[in-house]
């Protein structure tokens, strides 16, 4: 029986992740939720599942709540505090961060001090504080489970090698719905066009990140963290039917894959369940039916994000946070049609160049230069936190 | 330093078992060679490797040699009790079994009572005694490391893998030259047109077996043994690329798979180096340059061998051995002409009859047993041994 904590427990990862939980009572027990807003959800949530506590981050909403409470078992939290609080209960084993944004990075660092294993969904951790976490989990003893498809494959593929026999990760990528364009067709997208994903069903922020392939520069820079592996030995590889879901190679030229259909519930599972292998959630993959898998390489010309996460990789230290930071920006622009497609790749230039002349340039930093990083930014770009 | 035994050194596996040896001398230094009748290779090979003993199996071709031998450090041993001596010298930590047919059978069981580890290419040994010889690795400590393409990939997926996970054992085939044939069609077929084989480049006997789909039979049964699956969790997947050797699902419903190009010496290296990780013998994997991977269901009602071999594995006890006797003897028919192609699953077909008739249909068996039931097999198609 494994106790675990939701953040983000009203988001497309956080449901699934109750459902999975909800498939295996005699695997999983949830004792804890968090929301930002959602508390309609949440209540229904806790009415389900009992927790011992829930948190609503938003002050107002919690307010509101708080009000009229009548949930017995459940105690009832609010803000950063209350996540701080959730992620360190004694009963926790293992705590699922799948809030969407920089909130998400105080209270992973809080949980990871309380010697809580981490189910990774919130792709800021470790784009924008890579090191300070990784570190901070080996001096504690921490497992740092990812929870997205990618990482998930190549976790599950690297379970039985050693260390150095890793020569490459191969990360696949669906290519989005802008495969094959031209810079030029690129530039000329609109918003509607960039939200029609081909194979997953995600929030609007993800599905923009996959359109541009900004998405695969973010996994890039969180694969180099989790998998311990120098920017020159992560490769992308473009494979439409998103059913590999990314590879490794070893030394000595074998080349190990992980396949399933497109369902989040299943790197949520292997996260949850490792290191045990939980029952089966997810449809079988059938490859007969399937009957074809094709393989291209990304045109890094068009799609400049993939060079631009390498670079910020090399550069080191905040330049993935600036990277991040500033797509952020530019995603919320275009989605208010401020902006074009392809300006989303400019404004990354432009945060790199930010962080610089900022002086957010050296290899070490602390929490507070990565919240100082964003702020920044995000006045530069004039976009509200 | 792993010091290595080669029966059949002058074979397809041999070479290249000799090549990759060769190419980290500071790994594998080779002890011993054994071969059947070529003696001008040999002493070619001894004069590279300079083994502390050689075996010629054929009793004639090793007077001739031995009555002009001249290499001083390497001892020249002659037929079976030559091979059971070399797979037992003190200096072997791994025999590898690369020789054809059921010689093998008895030098690889002293090498197993010798303690040593086993490369198994050699098909007949799982095939006819399988639960034999596991039973026996298993009491010695011994590992049985698979030196084929597929199984060396489901080796390889399972590495990190709890025996319990395991759901299904996914076999690929390249499907042969006659895929998508109809069996009016198969019938017809010529020598010819079956020694040409789409991938791989082998010996006569196992290209007409990969043909027939027969080779595909002895790998499901060779599966079981090796992984301890039983036969209803075995399944083939016609793939006629030949760059995943084969798959596992575990029970989430997560697929791993291994692929690499078509070169057998991969899986030779990944066997001898196990548990390491040897260097890059073969050409990377460039899945962007092959483009696509396709999938099919095998035709079981034209390619009745797979059928046949189900069978074969469920009844048990020595039907395995009976449906691979009648299989050699039928592909030597074929091959001087004397029968045609679909008769070879009839003359399996007569074989597994006439194990039930001649009273070998019992669980269990001994090595007697299976050398009585290949000679009376051997008889009743007019097959010389």
């Amino acid at each position: 029986m494994k106790n675990i904590v939701v953040l983000g427990s009203t988001g497309s990862i956080g449901t699934q992740t109750l459902d999975v939980a909800a498939r295996a009572p005699e695997e999983f027990r949830v004792v804890g939720l968090a929301v930002r807003t959602s508390v309609q959800k949440l209540v229904e949530q806790v009415r389900q599942f009992h927790p011992k506590a829930a948190v609503v981050y938003d002050e107002a909403a919690y307010a509101r709540l708080a009000a009229d409470w009548h949930e017995p078992d459940t105690q009832l939290l609010c803000g950063m505090e209350g996540l701080l609080e959730i992620v360190s209960m004694p009963e926790a084993d293992m705590v699922v961060t799948a809030m969407v944004g920089m909130i998400g990075l105080r209270p992973t660092v809080q949980a990871i001090q309380a010697g809580k294993d981490i189910a990774l969904a919130n792709k800021e951790t470790l784009v924008c504080a890579g090191k300070l976490i990784m570190g901070l989990a080996e001096k504690k003893g921490v497992r740092i489970l990812p929870v997205d498809s990618e990482h998930g494959a190549i976790f599950q593929c690297l379970a039985g090698i050693d260390p150095g026999s890793l020569h490459k990760i191969i990360l696949t990528a669906s290519g989005g719905p802008f495969r094959g364009m031209r810079a030029s067709e690129l530039a000329g997208v609109r918003k509607e066009q960039a939200l029609r994903h081909p194979n997953w069903s995600m929030g609007a922020k993800i599905t923009i990140d996959s359109a541009s392939m900004v998405n695969k520069g973010l996994e890039m820079i969180e694969a180099r963290w989790l998998f311990h592996c120098p920017p020159e030995q992560i490769d992308v590889l473009v494979h439409p039917q998103s059913i590999i879901h990314s590879m490794v190679e070893l030394v000595d030229g074998s080349v190990l894959a992980q396949l399933a259909v497109a369902d989040m519930r299943l790197p949520i599972e292997v996260a949850l369940a490792y290191p045990k292998r939980g029952k089966r959630v997810v449809e079988p993959l059938d490859l007969a039916q399937i009957g074809m898998l094709s393989f291209e390489k990304p045109d890094e010309e068009v799609f400049v994000s993939l060079r631009l996460a390498r670079e910020a990789m090399v550069r080191g230290g905040l330049f993935p946070a600036a990277l991040n930071a500033a797509n952020e920006c530019a995603v919320a622009a275009f989605l208010a049609d401020r902006i074009g497609f392809t300006t989303i790749y400019q404004w990354i230039e432009q945060g790199m160049e930010w962080a610089e002349r900022h002086g957010f340039d050296g290899e070490d930093y602390t929490l507070e230069d990565v919240f100082a990083l964003e702020t920044g930014i995000r006045q530069e770009f004039g976009e509200a936190l």
